[in-house]
């Protein structure tokens, strides 16, 4: 099956907008995608005709909004090929996903001395709920540094593993040089529990959890054309026997007294409260419309983008690319002598190129490459050739202006 | 400024659509609300045209969308008459906000034998985070049971405070009975710190956070005809300056390295991650929309709502109501001999009527009242008096039915 980027650049109002005057290039997907009208219209379609609290209510609405929600359970473990429906755990995103794991599975577990390996390359949403551990109650992070070119061997990660290991953390997908880790080999090269941040990975090709025998793997709606609010967790069987309640409220008990709690069954044991009902609705309908286009397609256009783009950066010899994984992400950080990160950024923003400037979440890994912020263009499946061309002409107008 | 209800039901397009061949006569407010067209606009709005990721951009989209949604602090800060606006912190809910002081204020400063005094009255959401305390860290809790009525007497919740009593974690308006506590009063008769779920009070009545006294006041936006997952609490900065981070991830640190984090100032520090943006602007759009509308003429409207609901249901000897304190909210839980309470809402939705049945979250005040379940009644300000007629009208059915 072809895939058609003009038909789906159609689904998105925004894509159509300018920005300074000029159309828009919106090149800052690793930060967050922008959301199709099918989306828009599913929270639209919810608020306006399907709306209620779901679980508690036995009223028409309810029903009808506990059924529209529940589906997309059910989406979430088609799109991640997860064995059981109910190792998928609703989320915020990412962030929450993680602390959940940390909070819920890790900190009762852990004892001071334990180890937790991670990466170099992680996002701080997957190293700042370690550091909580190790500034609490004493574990230990060990760091596995990628190679120069950004890649990250499986056999260095497992290396890194000693007795003391209690988790391996780390991404699937580098959101700052878009080097894809092979998770599925860490996995199969340890007892250890794995964790892997695939809040980038997911966006941008299959995943298929079983497969990769992996324990944790975590997804953020607003990353995957979704809604604000919205992600999930899968989490294995094995795993969530394991775990303690993380937040406490409504819907993840059976019983409360004044004395005691009982709690639910996961996965409704980590879903307190009233979730955000509409933002998972609206995940389904972006999972529901990547599934429909086909992730093997949409890495396949992405990747005409990446060697495209990588040709290109490879042409300018003022420019540096942090980051150059064989297999890699449309994922570019990039540094220029004589003109800082945001001078980058503003000056593209000035032709409608939307860049981000800063660390990315990643500060660890800037030090790795010695530096303090890098200016990075992240490609989406909407983007095109040309708004690789443009961006190319857009660095060398600031190469001109700085040299 | 007079009141008029039928232009508000005209912005809430779900208010004009049928339930089983019925009018829609919606009373579960309490467990949700729903939305004006102003809030669906604003979130359309914001993913059509002006969508990026907050706070880590230079672009005009990510520039954009900060400014949109940083507004939102501003006016919850209004609603809440808070004395400053960092003092608002954006959570995704009031479980999220609650298990926020629990864990990030109360877990690291209470010790085995200190206290949280609490009522009976409350939501399982402000009573699972302490009972976490309590299984995992020795704390006590002391509960406040309310007067036969349902009213809880600021004096009994003071003279239940001890010496060791740490906090006291009380709700606004009981989303069971609607009693309203007098929380001001609470908060003026000590010093200990005290925390106040604002869930329901805060869609009824008008709310000044610095008249009150309180430390900690929560709201939810999805009870607020606002968007799923959006929400927040208010923090004193006294408070605050004793909390440590919650959640970990993006936006709430300064600098990561390996061996350390130093975390960003409030409210970001309690802020992980990318955050609920366009549910957050959702939220301000309905906050605006109330204040609009004033929330004086709100509670003035739902007054007359309660006073028609509580003299007809007097009339129905048959009819049990939990709780009748002289001020409460407009909210009737509701039991009937012979009929279960599930039996009853199913009924009701046969007529478009949608109200809740079940514990309401609330299993310690059924224990109090002596039943399992009840059939609850939660007006808003969409709500007429003709909906308490066809309310009326339906009970009296179910009562012929099951007589």
């Amino acid at each position: 099956m072809s895939f058609d980027v003009a038909k789906v650049r159609a689904d998105f109002p925004i894509l159509s907008r300018q920005v300074n005057g000029k159309p828009l290039v919106y090149l800052d997907n690793g930060a967050s995608a922008q959301k199709p009208r099918q989306v828009i219209e599913a929270i639209t379609r919810a608020y306006e005709g399907e709306y209620a609290n779901v679980h508690r209510g036995l009223h028409f609405l309810s029903n009808l909004a506990t059924d529209n929600y529940e589906r997309v359970r059910a989406i979430i473990a088609r799109f991640l090929k997860a064995p059981h429906e109910d190792e998928v755990i609703f989320t915020s995103g990412s962030t929450e996903a993680i602390n959940l794991v940390s909070y819920a599975w890790a900190a009762p577990r852990l004892q001071p001395g334990d180890e937790i390996v991670l990466s170099v390359m992680e996002h701080h949403a997957n190293i700042v709920p370690w550091h909580f551990l190790r500034e609490r109650q004493g574990v230990v992070l060990k760091w596995v540094e990628p190679e120069a070119d950004g890649s990250l061997p499986p056999e260095k990660v497992l290396a890194a593993v000693g007795p003391r290991t209690k988790l391996i953390a780390v991404t699937h997908m580098s959101n700052v040089t878009g080097t894809v880790v092979d998770v599925g080999a860490i996995a199969r090269g340890t007892d250890v529990p794995v964790l892997v941040d695939g809040s980038q990975a997911s966006v941008h090709m299959p995943v298929d959890v079983g497969a990769l025998g992996v324990d944790f793997y975590c997804i953020t709606g607003h990353k995957l054309y979704g809604p604000s609010g919205s992600g999930a967790i899968w989490i294995s069987r094995a795993r969530q026997a394991e775990m303690r309640p993380f937040m406490g409220g409504g819907d993840m008990i059976r019983t409360v007294t004044r004395e005691t709690v009982e709690y639910a069954e996961p996965p409704l044991k980590f879903e307190a409260g009233t979730p955000g009902i509409v933002n998972q609705i609206g995940l389904g309908a972006a999972l529901d419309y990547l599934m429909d286009l086909g992730m093997e397609n949409i890495a396949a256009h992405e990747r005409r983008l990446r060697d495209h783009a990588r040709d290109r950066l490879r042409s300018l010899n003022w420019l540096q690319v942090q980051g150059d994984a064989p297999d890699k992400g449309a994922i570019f950080s990039m540094t220029m002598d004589g003109a800082h990160a945001h001078d980058i950024s503003t000056i593209l923003d000035k032709r409608g190129i939307a860049v981000r400037a800063g660390t990315h979440c990643a500060m660890p890994l800037m030090d790795f490459f010695g530096i303090t912020a890098s200016a990075r263009a992240s490609f989406a499946m909407y983007n095109t050739l040309d708004e690789v061309d443009a961006l190319i002409d857009g660095l060398s107008f600031c190469r001109e202006l700085f040299a």
